[in-house]
């Protein structure tokens, strides 16, 4: 099955039976061989988990059609990357990794929860161009349509011209409205925090339990970010990179003399 | 029980049954009230991973002595600082977070997948000085005596000097050797990558699973990293703030006109 056309991994959080990674197939498979290695189920806000302790089970799907090489696998996005980079495909190149399109945003301070980004960055670790896509639509039928000829031109650019190595994109796409997308800009991660609460209830024995829900408070004021993109309705894509290292700062903790 | 003193809160993912995380309280209660939040199983690997779509159960917890707040918490090592602040202790300042103390390194790429460093790094991000805690050495029975004061001696000085809003510290110590301990070196996040390998067994009903192994590849050699500092016995401190955003890469980025 090796042609001359670019080959692209495909992976996601909201697992294999979802709409967004069925788009996403779709329009990769306009472009290049694809290989789908996804979680068989709802993988949100798994981070950068991997399975220790605990083998995976991987099979195939035919989830995407009988065309598509489809495989649903019990891990993490992240298992996902590395089993599909390291088993399936370990004799071939892989020329781009895609993930999404996630169904909600993956802007801001998202991205250190996000499935969706962890496969991506877990191969821009391993050296592979990569990309997250997300729209900032939570429902499972989310409206797609207007983002597809985005989603393939970004992809193509990437394959084209390549990305520094380590360099991943996190894109994030306004829904649908009856206004047109104005347009993409390249900004940098807002710096926000979830505000969380816990709701205590009861179980039927008398035990408590408690649901966490939360929002977004962003308070970063500074311009050029991604949620001020999303805002006026551009795509926003910023390169991460996953060095957490704060370089400001090591000259004044050395001052410490610990 | 309201003091003068420090408020501390404790968090690992090693799980509240393990010797990290009693050595790590017994050395806090030296120095503050200490309010310990820790997952009730082993999270290792768990990334920045948080639980939805299901409700967490918390309960007290005895093991770390009568004397000691403990509470033990079905969620991730995020999970517990989330609901440690914005539960447990949402009516007083929180002055220090500390994780671990991880058994096991959290140095270079590590810290991706640490669930002590999210908990640290989660911490952090709400505003509070927080640091996490790792020796290198996997062993439930490892020993801690020779960094004891290090540790003190480190939460002290973060609590006098406090930390720049978003910083959380990754200190990890070599094992116990015969050699003492070098000394403690500032040191940047090592650029490095897992080698991951899948063995594939059957099951008992011939069904495939998977193992993954791995072990760290560090081809940084440009100097001052954690794992340089480690290698030569020394304490490696690397300050981290999560702004994954790659600044450099940005104008790069503009000139593709998307």
């Amino acid at each position: 099955m090796s042609t001359d056309k670019p080959l692209i991994l495909i992976s996601n959080d909201d697992s294999i039976a979802s709409k967004g990674i069925k788009v996403l197939t779709e329009v990769m498979s306009e472009i290049g061989d694809v290989v789908v290695v996804a979680p068989d189920s709802h993988q949100s806000g798994m981070g950068h988990a991997i399975t220790l302790g605990t083998p995976l089970r991987v099979s195939k799907s035919l989830r995407l059609g009988p065309e598509i090489e489809a495989y649903k696998c019990s891990g993490t996005p992240a298992d996902c990357i590395k089993f599909g980079k390291h088993f399936i495909l370990k004799e071939r190149k892989i020329d781009l990794v895609v993930s999404g399109i996630n169904h909600g945003s993956n802007s801001s301070i998202s991205v250190i929860y996000s499935g969706t980004m962890s496969a991506a960055i877990e191969a821009a670790l391993e050296g592979i161009p990569a990309i997250g896509f997300s729209l900032c639509d939570f429902s499972a039928d989310a409206d797609f349509d207007h983002i597809r000829a985005y989603v393939k031109n970004i992809a193509q650019k990437v394959i084209e011209e390549g990305l520094p190595t380590g360099l991943a994109l996190n894109v994030n796409f306004p829904a649908k409205t009856d206004q047109p997308i104005a347009g993409v800009k390249i900004a940098r991660q807002a710096i926000a925090v979830f505000r969380e609460t816990f709701e205590e209830r009861r179980d039927p024995y008398g035990k408590p339990y408690y649901w966490m829900d939360g929002f977004l408070q962003n308070n970063d004021n500074n311009g050029g970010t991604d949620e001020d993109a999303l805002k006026e309705n551009f795509i926003s894509i910023v390169p991460v990179k996953f060095d957490l290292t704060d370089y400001q700062a090591i000259e004044q903790l050395k001052s410490w003399n610990l």
